[in-house]
């Protein structure tokens, strides 16, 4: 570590364990964390922002390790009687769960920014980096099917990903400004290195550089990109990535994702399982355990991807 | 019973029992509950109705017996989580009772009218009477005390009824509009009877009674009206009554009461245990068991009640 700033982009499971990690090995005050909100939806008259909380709850040590989502030590009374009432039991929200999402509506409804909002709750649970919503703005991730469109945790949740995708777009993207502090940071010469998390590149990174002046910004940014990839020999280690690759036409291959994000990234991560995939990728790559079983494993992945991407020339992994 | 309309007026927690013994008594078409609103507050960005609430859970036999408010088979993760989170935890609510408050919010926001919410919701809880919010405006009673005016909760249960009251004023009871459906039943000549509850007169009628034409329409209802005292042996079953009545300088009687309710009221109904006042009041006066200590004294209360209220002639108890 050199001591300057890190900015990780992230979505929820998955992503979160990196954050984690990096929040282990990098000091609060020198990491952000710009985190999707395209899967946030308005449920039961509650903002719901379910990939901020993955976040706040994993790096305060609250996420629930059992089911893999939401947080721990949870109690189920209010989704039960939502059922008993005859309402909507679809998505499930926790006892517990349930004092962010409350807290969060109370203080939007009276105009305080998601930004703030997510800022005074990272406080309250003791979360030392910033955690930054990609926007204060809507900006929705849809998800196209043979039988329409569906928001994306109508999809995720309420149909468990059966559907089969035929597009994705994400509402709102053109208008929404994305957060301030992330575009300040890309602009700013004391940061050392962007940091993709392994989260899903079309549902929780996509969303993000839908918005023109971030993808812009990232693109313009001095500081190199690394990205550690969610494909692990072919497959997602959780989640509909595969499934989604296979359905919209893409091989299934490190290479797809790296065309993907094309010019945006400036060296890469993939898992020892990938090793031989490894060699035929036009990035430098970096070679790790990226499946992340227990909190050593997260921190150890961190500080692999820092020192990978901090020992490259500056601009150098630039085509 | 002759079949004709009954029209309960209740509060919380003693109202509640005999609106529930009611219940079991008139056919349920038959009955309408208009209920005390002028407790309700935001918490938490939620519109709480403390006294609606605990008239729904008592009808619907959920009511918390141990705890004597809130419903039963509660559990307390979300309110543990606010404290947790270093969030206002002075008021209490339960995981379960949040469902109710949670979907009501919802409706509420969404234009539906409290009278409509409620009716919904005692739908969803299997209550058969009209459960009426006697206003679907804000109507909020306040609590002046030496160190200021307090709303409700914050004298009853943040303060815990501890400060001295110095006189009561209902905010919004000049412009509210009393329920639609209770005027019309005051107006009805179907209306057998009028049953104000054994609350407490100063808290729980004394806003519905506020509102001038709800009380104008009281005055002229041709159906008797029985008040059911809420004072045995000079003291409240539960809650401030007594304490009150004191600060505000009037004696503990039954007479005080009877004189504050003044022409409204037909005819009286106090405990066994005020026979000898009883004998001062300048009204017909049943003596019964009016505290409810189970199910069985509750119907048996409401049966009594309504016998003495249809066997006086029409008009008789107007002096």
């Amino acid at each position: 570590m050199t001591g300057g700033r890190i900015l990780a982009l992230c979505g929820g499971v998955g992503g979160a364990k990196l954050a984690h990690g990096l929040a282990v090995t990098v000091p609060a005050d020198k990491l952000s964390i710009m985190v999707n909100t395209g899967d946030d939806f308005e449920h039961l008259g509650l903002h719901i922002s379910p990939d901020v909380d993955t976040v706040l709850y994993t790096l305060s040590g609250r996420a629930n390790k059992t089911l893999g989502w939401g947080r721990g030590d949870e109690t189920w009374s209010f989704h039960e009687t939502l059922g008993e009432l005859g309402l909507e039991t679809w998505f499930r929200l926790g006892d517990r769960d349930l004092a962010l999402h409350v807290e969060r509506t109370r203080q939007l409804r009276s105009g305080v920014s998601l930004s703030d909002v997510t800022a005074a709750l990272a406080t309250r649970l003791g979360v030392g980096p910033r955690i930054l919503p990609m926007s204060d703005q809507r900006l929705s991730t849809v998800v196209h099917t043979a039988s329409g469109p569906l928001a994306f945790q109508e999809y995720f949740v309420r149909e468990g990903c059966a559907p089969v995708v035929e597009a994705l777009t994400y509402w709102g993207a053109e208008a929404a400004a994305p957060s301030p502090k992330a575009l300040d940071l890309l602009n700013d010469d004391g940061l050392e290195a962007v940091v993709i998390c392994p989260s899903n590149p079309f549902l929780s990174i996509a969303p993000m550089l839908a918005m023109p002046s971030f993808r812009d910004a990232l693109a313009k940014c001095r500081a190199p990109v690394v990205a550690v990839s969610p494909l692990v020999g072919g497959d997602a280690v959780k989640g509909p990535l595969a499934k989604i690759m296979h359905e919209l036409g893409l091989p299934r291959t490190q290479r797809s994702l790296v065309e993907y994000y094309g010019d945006l990234v400036d060296c890469w991560v993939v898992d020892n399982r990938d090793t031989v995939e490894a060699r035929g990728i036009p990035l430098p790559v970096l070679v790790a355990k990226t499946v992340m079983h227990d909190e050593a494993s997260r921190a150890h992945l961190a500080a692999e991807v820092l020192e990978f991407v901090l020992s490259l020339p500056r601009g150098g992994g630039e085509s």
